[in-house]
């Protein structure tokens, strides 16, 4: 008998009938004689919808009574879901974070998984029944009090179970049927990926693949747990992620697919001394104000004018504030100016077969300028290649590099092997 | 210092802009320098909506499913409160129920408290918080569930605070400023009260005055907590509960009230056998079904026919339920019929003043009678005269009684002395 631990998101649990199909699809996987946990976000738009009403009340609402408050949504929607279950004649049982046994830190709305102690996760299983846990959310073992795990927070408590509990998948509902090797709504000839190793899916993630959190992904790797992407809407087969690119064969590595992000902007720190330590300067004031910086180019430096630019990424939402930071050192660091542009996209390439095949960088570059795309900065790992340019061709760079890898249709994707990467 | 418990409802808290207005007063409360407990209840129609999208997934909801669902209505509730009293420059901090201490039989959606610990409530007034309980609900200590305590719950919740931690005052808010001498929408006369003792308060509740739930005001009485029931749109004082009218001297003790009930139905059951035992039965079916019987009355037996009839009183709500249990024992008892009538109305005078002087009953009848009201059962306790009559001449009667005992304008109400009771 297997442990199969599922996932549905907010959209998936949006309604009482929507809440009623999700539960059909446990109970068929309960009577397949399958041991079921379920975890559950909250329902539709809740979570943002609390967060309105606390804004509403105090614009900066105290961070326990708003654990206490986000804490409420997945409550509902986990009772409700056991109570769909329990209607279809198979018994359920809803429990809090707390009561799962996540144990988390005690940084609220941002709390990261300590431990995970499923005592009456493995009780309610024994008894027979479906065990529904609620997503997002633990307790932190120093203060007692309810904590939000974050972005990503429900996917990554359902992994984590899985993790603790050794299940044998752990399947991630969602409203897309798995991963393509780009974005359909972009390239309408995009595959549907059957299978995409941890850290390729890790690199799509990160470079804006919308699927799965980089979060989650990252702890079933750790601890090997197999997850399956698919959708709540049909009974299609979806994505399996498990794997690493270090048990792929030479032949089996190939090109995955094409991620694209539009969600960062760019800032050029124009005429910087080129004094030594002023790069770090620059860098630990964004890092300060909590700001994750993303690709960095830095112009040579020894030019005539002894100046330089420092020009880096990231995220759109978070631009003011780094550019207000940079602001206050410009006399003490004595640069000319801080330019901002948020016209800007990132697309991405991943694939495990860019270590073994040379010529793949070569093969990306042709196939942007054959586009018309300019590149501004590039920035590669062992398994990506990343570059930033406008965000107007982001449409245009997808498609051409989607079509320069052979990766759409019924032809398996196949790496171009040519000269040196 | 002084221990302020108060407790506001769903209509007092159903937006953000009320709640900051609760906040306010809640603010103004600390800042005279009183340590404050507040017990909200759920926001606006929470908990129905809640308990309506149940009924959607599952029209038979597993009961402790049921409460783990209901309970984020207040959870929600009280953490908004406490962010809209944090953004008012004083320190607060939400608990749910098990959190607070309220400690409760098992009994889903019907949980009796069986004990309070504040120990966490204590806390937090000794750092200058503000505390705010979630009420309606508590956590078993046999199955360690959250439970929820029914109708009144959240009222029973306040003054159980109230009375562990000695408190000087429950504050009940509600949408009026307290209670009156009769319905004000039917008599426009009506005199606000200052104060009204417990069991006069228990009467006008258990007949139909609905700004106090019963429960609440008995665990008062018990405790000798002094209630005070007033608007949260006003500052206007309210109505003070508190004393016995064991207390009352003489002259003290007035005729406080009128109350009026639609909510109730008749039922007769005609023809039956003058046997011994036989109204047990009767009285023992409905009882079996869970329904309460209000007022009773049973014809003289020893006709010449041998039968009798047995009218009783029960909630309109429970009314088919009544008439069905009753029809599987016709043969068994062998009665020509069950007659089932929800057009009747209860009207009740309220008052220690008839304890001690005669001539009330006198006068409530012929009030009755001269505004041409025909009274179909009566019932009396020491403080209280009730009578059964058509649901359309609710409204004659109660003003019919507010006059004859001068219950209106600027007069104290005076009790009429006249031929014995």
């Amino acid at each position: 008998m297997a442990l199969v631990v599922q996932k549905y998101g907010g959209s998936s649990l949006e309604s009482a009938d929507r809440i009623k199909r999700v539960a059909e699809r446990i109970v068929e996987t309960r009577k397949a004689g399958n041991d079921v946990v379920v975890v559950c976000s909250a329902m539709g738009d809740t979570t943002d919808e609390l967060l309105d009403l606390a804004k509403q009340v105090n614009p900066a609402p105290p961070e326990r009574e708003l654990d206490m408050l986000l804490t409420a949504g997945e409550r509902i929607s986990n009772a409700l879901v056991a109570m769909a279950v329990e209607s279809l004649g198979v018994e359920a049982q809803s429990f809090t974070g707390s009561q799962a046994g996540m144990i988390t830190t005690s940084a609220h709305q941002n709390a990261r998984i300590v431990d995970v102690t499923p005592g009456r996760i493995q009780e309610a299983l024994a008894e027979g029944q479906v065990a529904l846990v609620a997503g997002f959310q633990g307790v932190s073992q120093d203060t007692k009090d309810i904590t939000t795990l974050g972005r990503g927070g429900s996917d990554t408590t359902a992994v984590a179970v899985a993790a603790a509990m050794n299940a044998d998948v752990c399947e991630i509902y969602t409203d897309v049927d798995g991963v393509y090797t780009a974005d359909p709504r972009i390239v309408p000839d995009a595959k549907h990926l059957e299978h995409i190793t941890y850290e390729e899916m890790l690199e799509m993630a990160a470079t804006g693949a919308k699927v799965l959190h980089l979060r989650a992904v990252e702890y079933a790797r750790r601890y090997g747990v197999p997850l399956h992407v698919r959708s709540s809407y049909s009974p299609k087969p979806g994505t399996t992620v498990s794997g690493s690119v270090e048990d792929l064969s030479v032949e089996q590595a190939m090109i995955t697919g094409v991620s694209h992000d539009r969600s960062e902007a760019k800032v050029t720190v124009r005429g910087v001394p080129d004094n030594p330590g002023v790069a770090g300067r620059i860098f630990r004031v964004v890092a300060d104000a909590e700001i994750d910086i993303d690709m960095v180019l830095q112009n040579v430096s020894g030019t005539a004018s002894g100046k330089t630019d420092i020009t880096f990424t990231v995220a759109r939402s978070n631009g003011a504030v780094a550019v207000a930071e940079l602001e206050k050192i410009s006399a003490e660091v004595g640069f000319e100016e801080v330019v901002y542009d948020d016209q800007v996209g990132k697309v991405s390439l991943v694939g495990a077969g860019m270590r073994s095949h040379p010529g793949v960088t070569a093969t990306f570059c042709e196939a942007l300028f054959n586009a018309g795309v300019n590149i501004d900065i590039i920035n590669t790992s062992e398994i990506r290649i990343s570059v930033l340019i406008q965000d107007t061709q982001l449409d245009t760079a997808v498609r051409a590099l989607h079509e320069a890898f052979e990766l759409g249709g019924d032809e398996e994707a196949v790496v171009y092997a040519g000269s040196g990467r």
